[in-house]
Order: structure tokens, then C-alpha cells, then sequence
């Protein structure tokens, strides 16, 4: 078989060497690629299927990694990848030890920043850009961010500081006109294309295209009066809050046009003056059945691309699905209970919910700062709000939890969605560090339930209590029941083994092993009574977390004699499946009973 | 003495009561009152002394509790506490037990949300404004904000989300056009107020209240065409970005003109459109030094109000103070150092800096979260950014900390200051939970120093290591130097105090009265070297944060002896001199020996 031209693209160079005509094979051959590699490892398919043109625009306008690119969730980074030296080790994509999900600059020299959490790419390629304008540099800072992402408030505070810092950085915003399921707020409306635009615009691009030229041949005089002419046309009502902002727009462009593309990067590279870049894509683009239902395709597990089937189906059924269907159980008697997500409504299991109770549940978008704030509101007027956010994205909300909930003793619940290791998102979306940033906050309680019946215990107490309420849980399959607890024997010798949460289950095989009494513990603060009976006894706590500030750091504040503190050791997480990530981290089974053979030892001795 | 007119106020109808000539003497008085308690007590004068006649307003169109006001940043709402049944304990203002420097629904029902962190009104406003309308309920919602806090990325999330959410709901913009040193951006610039459209505006505010009037009187389509009329010549610039938000614009309108703003809030709170109502103020109204130097009188310690002199100049030299110095040191032999504030570079120190190193310092508004991305950005480049924030106000970019610097691996230092108590700024304010929050972020050194030695070393060693850094310490003086301890004696049943960053010199005696050695800790992460040498010690732990998940924590992970850990207990910790919180919390001298003597005798059992 001929070699494709994809494969001898080896850096972004080779790409702007390409003859112009050759680029939309050059697209095509991404795309199946991109659609072979996901089908095979999952991921992020129907955001890197609509960045395929830009990506390939950037490499033929810039000089990267000398220019930089900063992918704001870098889930649209996968086209970037192939072309920057990786698309050989694209099978490995979100595979232990492979090509990772997102951008992450000890992968490649090309990636300028980790881009797992949305809303920031702003920021950091500000300060990139004001490094840059310190040292006298030339190079182009672009940052990529969708339209969902610019609503999010870190994007806003950057917005808010571009005029001020710097004269030239280029922002793309690529829209969509959609987040993972639906963009919300005015901010939104404002950025969003007007379809109606596209054509009109591309006919703006050829202008801009036929400017630059112009002013490549030295007749800018000519083109500003062009420009001049034509700039009443031009302002449109879209582009009035770029403007405001001290930014340059040019916009819409169609992100699928790579020729107007370029010329739209060429024109925004030029000037002494920041520019927004607004281009249209279509998310899915080339791939139907992604294209029809794009939601669907956002995050993907392996499939058929034959059939196109995803095969979801038999999954168990998974702890965030759990919380959404106690949770419609428990509104259904108790109209004080409302829900909040933050942009990830089906993510955490609230889909349900806002079918079956829409005027009782808000989506806030990618705005986890706002939403406990909100639920803050709600809740000093009597109402029961339910958060659900990924533990990693709650760490945005750390300073509302404390000062706007927890300070004026609210009965908030923040339910902790994807607390523990995530599996192939890797670093950026593991929620390890839940348990050290909030559990020193006063008027909380804080569970970390094991099973089912744990988890809507929890539930129904947040309820009845008055105390503000997280509960952790992890991805994956909730477990039903966990097998019975050898007795705790009169000796103090033995040790005891404290599971936290869903934890119980690496648990309850090692205990059998050892023979050896353990607990689940379903709750962090307060620590449960049952460690009352404990006392003078050597424990043994696990965590899906991080040791250092976690659960075991709890029992051992407070705990009279040894602890032995099992969990996520203090260096990130790599990406990988839960197997693969415990024996990295020295939690798989075998693991555990050598360091616990080890202290029961040490005890004895 | 007759009676006050203020004195006659105990609640706000009392104020709806009075007639309408009476209220600029009762605003006269309003502010004689706060000027005396505030020379006395120190406090936030120049914000509250600006919004006395829109506090007079809110009550005489407003009825309160039943309709609510959130004050953001409620360093406003002085006026408010007192025509609210607080006047006559405004003597106790900031006083431990006395009345609070912020809003606090604990205080009075008056109070709907706790204000202490600027920019979160509009969000819990508006979760109160959701909650009234899915009850049907009819009374007002109003937020209170700051310009300055108005380009806070959670006041943008809520911008964002306000047409979304409800259709009633009053954000009062307060513009005095400037935050506490300066506004800073494009979103400032956008709000901003034009002086020049005041005039124009008492005008329209006239209108307004006649429109209000002839809606009153049933003559509703006249009002109409005269106000169809009337909008073309309103519709100014700055209305553009509230309107494309989807509120209604008022404004703006002159902030100290009470019969204007009563008209202003009353058309407000008609209609089925969320409104931004703009009012200018001046900071400081009323009192000539203060509106001549709104900035020192922002938060002012006791003076004398005859001769209007703060008694600063003999202060000992602060930690802040220190920081700034030893950064201006070090920035004169090492051009990679950047300073990056966040609203506050006089407050942490940095106002030399700012004026040795216009270049090199930035200044980002009340942001921060973009301050540490925008840091990590400068980072990645090359730079050696050091980003001085007040502890409980970095509680606000935990996960830039995490995602965007640790992961990376990114050598910026934040300067975390005011961590341990503050003083009479209260639970707000003090930075207790920084170590909790932060301590389980890898590759992340953590210092906590106890002198000036240790501070330089620190600072030092951000500059040659390539981790990130945190560095905290506490409002107040820094120390010079320690008293030297007893040496380690060789029987291990003699227990060795361990005092974190600044509570070294409350250890320092205590070590003396009992016979004990003691060490100063000034790194939390990694725990120091020193700790090995102590295995098998029982040891006692001090630090000035809170106990769960803090430094105590930190050591019961590893010590293998027992560990008694001595800091702020898990309760918030009220407002007061460092001494009375120490008596309250526990930890003056008198009770840590007492702590201590138990636990001696424990281990001697």
C-alpha cells in the first residue's frame, strides 16, 4: 500500500510544504485515521473531527513550536497531534502509557500547556504573550477556545485583561454553537455564529485574504480604503462585545474552509492589535453518524465504526447514574430538592432529572464557581439544591463551598461525581485531591459512600440534616453489596482494615486473604463512631485518593496508635485503566498484601 | 442631647417613615456616626461612607428582610447595618463579639448572604431570585456590586446566567470607578462610568420617576411614547453590553441623589426584565480626606478624627512589607522575576515593586484564578512569576494551582499572604485553610517561614528549584529573630515541640516554662529532614491554621510516636484582636500549657 500523505508528515512543516491542493486529501486522510484510532480506544472523536481544517491552516500559517498554540480542553487536539510527530503512536491514544487525551508538554514540545480543564488557555497564552512582549519577541501566542469555553469565568477574567496586557495574541474561537450538550447564558448568545454570516463572511475572508496581499505588494494605502468602505458592512452586531473588549474581530469564518482559514490567520497575525477569530465548525464534521447526534460522539468508548453502534448497552449501571435516579426517587416526595450541573447534565447521571423535573434543575454551564454560588442562593431561600460536578472540575469552587456555603452553614449537597482515578482521561480529570481541599471546612459532612444502599443513606441524610454535604463517588460500576466482614477479635494485635468508600472492594478479597477484620467506612467527616472502638488498635486505611491531607491523614490525626496510610502517593496520575493505574501506583492486590504483610510484622515485632 | 434622627431608626420602615426633607440631615448623621465609630474601632470607611443615601433608598422603596439585598463585598454596608437595628452596637464594630465588618445572616435577618469575598452576590442573588420564582413568590431580589468585583469571573458566570434564570432581579452597580487601588481591564472600562452623562442623567432619572408616576396614575401609554421618545437619546454606549446580557440599563444615575435613586430603584422594580441600575458614588462622600485619598481610607486602622492622621509610620516592619523588599532585592540581580497581584498590591506589599518594576508587574484585577494561569503562562516562558494573594482569597485558583501549574511542573511561587488569623476582619478573612488545600498538589514545595531569614531562604529557593511554591505567611509583624531552643535531649520520652511559620514565637516561651526543645518548621512540603532524627519522639505540633488536613496532619501521616496537633479547631473562627482569638480558640499561652502538660504526663503513663 502507497504511503498516505499523512504518514509523511512528520512536523508542521511537512504540512505548509504540501501543494495546496493535496490539503483536503490531507484532511480526509485525518479524519479516517482519527475515526480508526478512536474506534479502536475511545475518546474524544466529534470535537478533533471539527478541528481538522484549522489545525491544518495553523500549521500552514505559523511556525510552531517556536509560534504557540494553546488548545483550550485540548479534547479538539487529536488533528494537532498527528500532525506534530505523533499520528505512529495514535493507536496508543488514552492507553497506559500512550498518546494522551489532551495536550501535555512532557509529551511533545508542540503542546504549550496541559489543556484538561476548560476556560484557561486565555490565561495562560496572556502570560505567554506578556513574556513574549517582555523580552521583544515576535512569535504568535494563539489560543483555540470553544464558544462554550469563553463563558466559562477564568476565559472572562482573561478577556476582561488582553487590551491591558498585550497587543497582539490571536483568539480563535471555535464555534460550534454547542458545548458537550448545550451552551447557556447571554455570553453565549453574544459569541455565537450567525449562520446566516457564514457565506456572507467567506466573502469577508477572500477580502481579508485580498488585503493581506495587497499589503504583501505594498499597496496598503489601497487597502485601507477598501477596508474603510467596506467596515460598515462588516460591523455587525456579533462582533460589538470583541470590540468593546479592545479586540480586533474577524468573523465568522467557515472552519471548514482552509483557504479562508489561512487567510483569516494570516490577516489576524498581522497588526499591533489582539484579535478575536471567529470561525464556524461543525462538531462531528465527516462522520455522520457523529455529525447527526454530535453529543453522542463527544467522549466515546470503542465501537463498531462499521456499524457505528456504540455499545453502551449492557453496561452496569454506574455510580452517577445511581445518584440521578435516588435523586428523581427522593425530588418526587420532597419538592425542596432541586439540581445543578455545570454543563455535564448526562455526564452525571442528572439526565433524568431534567426530563422528568425541568423547572426543578439548572444547567450553568462550564461555570463551577457560579453553580455552588447559585445553589447557595437557592438554598438560604429553603430549598435542597443537589451539585453534581466531577471532583477534578470542583476544584474551581473550593473558595464558594467555604465562604458561600459552608461559612453561613447551608445544606448545600456537592455530589463529587468521578472522585478516585478516571481511567484514560488521565491526570487532568482524576479526582484525587477532593478530600485534602475540603475536609477542613467547618459545617460539612462529607461521605464517601460504598454501596448503594451507602449512597442513598447519604442522600436522604443530607436531606434531614442542616450541615452543607459532599458525597464522593467514583466512575464506574456502583457495587450492590460487599461480601461480610470477618469479626474484630478481642486482641489489640490485629490490625483492622478501613476502606473508604469504593474502596471496600479492593478491600474485602485482602482481607479474606489475611484474615483479617476490615470496615467500610462511608464517611470522611465525621469520622464514624466505629473508630471509638478501634482505639489502641494498628490500623491499615485505603483511599481512592491522595494520601497526603486524605482519609488515612484523618484517622491518623486523631487515631492512638499506628496507621498504615494506603493511596494515591503524591505524584500525578498517569493515564490508563484502573488496573493498569493501581499496579502503577502500588495498589493492585498484590501490592497491597506485601505492604500489609510488612506492617502486620512491624506490629508484631 | 435630643434625640438623633438615626437614633430614632430601628428598623427600615422607620426610614420609609420620615419625611422626605429629613432624609439628607439623617444622611449627614449617618455619616458623622460611622466617621466617629470608625476612628475608633478602624474599619472599611471610604466604601461604606459612599453608599449612605443608596442605603436610605434601598429602604424607603424597599421592605426588608421580606425583600432582600446582597451586598457584595459587604464592606459597603455600614449605612445598612445601622438602619437596620444595629446602630446602637456599631461601637462594638470589629470588636470581638461585636458587630461583623461584613454581612452575616448569623447577625441579623437583615443580612440574606455572608459578604466577605468580592464577586459572588450576583450568583447567590440570583439562586435566591430562581427559588422565589419557582415558588411564585413576588418580592425583590437586589445585588449590590462593586465595579471592581462586577469583572470577577463569577460575576461574569452570573451576568452570563441572568437572562437564563429569571426575569426579576436588580443588580445595583456601585461605580465609584475604581476598586480598591485601581480597576483594572476592558470589562471595567465597558462598565465604566461616564462623569460627563451624569448631568444628563439626573435628567433621566427625572424621567424615570415621572414615567413611574404617570404608570402609577394609570396613564400608561403616555409613559410609553414618551419614553419611545425619549430612547434613542439613552441608548449610549455603555447600556450596549448590558442590554446585549439581556437586562435593562438604568444610568447612570448620581449615586448621593436620593430622590433620584429612589426614583431609579422604583422604576427598577417594576417590569419583567432583569435590570442593571448604574449609580456613581464616590468613595470616601463626606469626608474630605477620605474623598481626597479614597485608596488610604479604603480599610484604616483607629485615628484621630480632628486631625484626620493615621497612625501608621511607627508600625513594625509587616511580613508583607517584607516580601515586597526582599522581592525588589532580588528582582534587581535576577531579571526572570515578574510580580503578579490580584487587586491588592499595596495590601500585600508589592506597591514598591510596582513602582521600581512598572515592567515587571502585573496587576489583574480581583481575578484570581486568571492570575495563577495568567502566572503559569509567564511561567512556561521562562519567567519566575511570584503572585501575592491573601490566603482566603487564593482559595479562588486552587485548581490553576493544580491544573495549570503543578502539573506542568511550572516554577511560580505564590506568596500567600495573611494565612493564620487576621484579626478583626473575621471568618472571612482569615487564611486558616491553605494548607489543607494545597499540601496534597505534587511537585509543589510548601513554606511556611518563621523570620525574615527563613522568608529570604524561602524566596530564595523558589528562584533555584524548578517546583512550583507556595510561601505563607501572616498579617502582622515578622519576626527577626527566635530565642534559641533547649538541645534534644537523648531519652526519647521527652517530647519536642514543632511550631510552624510564625507560631514559633508562641512556642517559643511555652518550650521555656516546660522544659522543652522546640523547632521552628518553615517548610510543610516536603516535611524537613530534621523529622528523621525524632522517630520514635512523641512530638507536639503548632501551627496558625486549621487542624484537619494541616501541618499536624501532615506529621501524624509519617511520625511514629505519638503526635498531640495544636491549631484551630474545626469550628469558623470569629473576628477579634490575635489575642482574643488565641483565648477563644484555645491556644493563648495559658492553655497550651495546659494541652501540653496533659499530654506530657500522657506519655509518661
Amino acid at each position: 500500500m502507497a504511503e498516505t500523505l499523512l504518514e509523511q508528515i512528520h512536523t508542521p512543516e511537512d504540512v505548509r510544504l504540501l501543494p495546496e491542493d493535496a490539503l483536503p486529501r490531507l484532511a480526509t486522510e485525518i479524519r479516517e485515521r482519527m475515526i480508526d484510532v478512536v474506534s479502536r480506544t475511545g475518546g474524544h472523536l466529534a470535537p478533533s473531527l471539527g478541528t481538522v481544517e484549522l489545525t491544518i491552516a495553523l500549521c500552514r500559517v505559523f511556525n510552531f513550536p517556536t509560534d504557540k498554540v494553546i488548545w483550550d480542553v485540548g479534547h479538539q487536539s487529536y488533528a494537532w497531534k498527528m500532525l506534530t510527530g505523533r499520528n505512529q503512536e495514535m493507536d496508543t491514544l488514552r492507553q497506559f502509557g500512550g498518546v494522551r487525551g489532551f495536550p501535555f508538554p512532557a509529551e511533545s514540545s508542540f503542546d504549550a500547556t496541559v489543556g484538561g480543564h476548560a476556560g484557561v488557555a486565555l490565561s495562560t497564552a496572556l502570560g505567554m504573550a506578556a513574556a513574549r512582549d517582555a523580552r521583544n519577541g515576535t512569535e504568535a501566542i494563539l489560543a483555540v477556545v470553544g464558544d462554550a469555553s469563553l463563558t466559562n469565568g477564568i476565559s472572562l477574567e482573561a478577556l476582561n485583561a488582553i487590551r491591558h496586557t498585550t497587543e497582539r495574541m490571536i483568539l480563535v474561537i471555535n464555534d460550534n454553537g454547542m458545548s458537550i450538550s448545550q451552551n447557556v447564558g447571554a455570553f453565549a448568545r453574544m459569541f455565537a455564529r450567525r449562520i446566516a454570516g457564514i457565506r456572507y463572511n467567506r466573502i469577508r475572508a477572500a477580502a481579508e485574504l485580498a488585503g493581506h496581499k495587497l499589503r504583501l505588494t505594498g499597496l496598503k494605502s489601497l487597502y485601507r480604503a477598501f477596508k474603510r468602505a467596506v467596515k460598515p458592512l462588516l460591523l455587525r452586531h456579533r462582533s460589538a462585545i470583541f470590540e468593546d473588549l479592545g479586540l480586533r474581530y474577524i468573523g465568522p469564518i467557515d472552519g471548514h474552509d482552509i483557504p479562508a482559514l489561512c487567510g483569516a490567520l494570516r490577516a489576524a497575525a498581522e497588526g499591533h492589535v489582539p484579535v478575536a477569530l471567529h470561525i464556524a465548525t461543525v462538531k462531528g464534521k465527516g462522520y455522520a453518524p457523529a455529525e447527526r447526534d454530535p453529543s453522542k460522539w463527544h467522549g466515546v468508548a470503542p465501537w463498531s465504526k462499521h456499524t457505528s453502534a456504540q455499545g453502551k448497552a449492557q453496561a452496569p449501571e454506574s455510580w452517577s447514574d445511581a445518584v440521578g435516579a435516588i435523586l428523581c426517587e427522593l425530588a418526587a416526595e420532597d419538592p425542596r430538592i432541586v439540581a445543578v450541573t455545570a454543563a455535564m447534565r448526562d455526564g452525571t447521571g442528572l439526565g433524568d432529572f431534567f426530563r422528568k423535573f425541568p423547572k426543578r434543575a439548572y444547567d450553568v454551564g462550564i461555570c463551577e464557581a457560579h453553580a455552588l454560588a447559585f445553589a447557595a442562593g437557592l438554598a438560604a431561600e429553603g430549598l435542597r439544591p443537589f451539585v453534581a460536578i466531577y471532583s477534578t472540575f470542583a476544584q474551581r469552587a473550593v473558595d464558594c463551598m467555604m465562604h458561600d456555603i459552608c461559612l453561613p452553614h447551608l445544606p448545600v449537597t456537592l455530589c463529587l461525581d468521578r472522585a478516585g482515578v478516571v481511567g484514560a482521561d488521565g491526570p487532568t480529570h482524576h479526582g484525587l485531591y477532593d478530600i485534602a481541599m475540603f475536609r477542613a471546612l467547618p459545617n460539612l459532612t462529607f461521605y464517601a459512600p460504598a454501596t448503594r444502599a451507602g449512597l442513598k443513606q447519604a442522600m436522604r441524610e443530607a436531606l434531614t440534616g442542616n450541615d452543607a454535604v459532599i458525597i464522593r463517588y467514583p466512575r464506574g460500576p456502583i457495587c450492590e453489596q460487599l461480601p461480610e466482614s470477618l469479626p474484630i477479635p478481642e486482641t489489640l494485635k490485629t490490625p483492622c482494615l478501613l476502606a473508604l468508600g469504593d474502596t471496600a472492594t479492593w478491600a474485602a478479597p485482602i482481607a479474606t486473604e489475611l484474615g483479617l477484620p476490615y470496615i467500610a467506612i462511608e464517611r470522611i467527616k465525621p469520622l464514624p463512631e466505629c473508630l471509638n472502638n478501634l482505639k489502641g488498635r494498628p490500623l491499615i486505611t485505603l483511599e481512592n485518593a491522595a494520601i497526603q491531607a486524605g482519609f488515612g491523614s484523618a484517622v491518623a490525626e486523631t487515631h492512638d496508635a499506628p496507621v498504615l496510610i494506603l493511596g494515591w502517593d503524591d505524584h500525578f496520575v498517569p493515564q490508563g485503566s484502573e488496573q493498569e493505574l493501581r499496579t502503577w501506583g502500588a495498589l493492585d492486590q498484590a501490592s497491597l498484601l506485601t505492604k500489609i504483610r510488612q506492617f502486620i510484622q512491624e506490629q508484631r515485632a
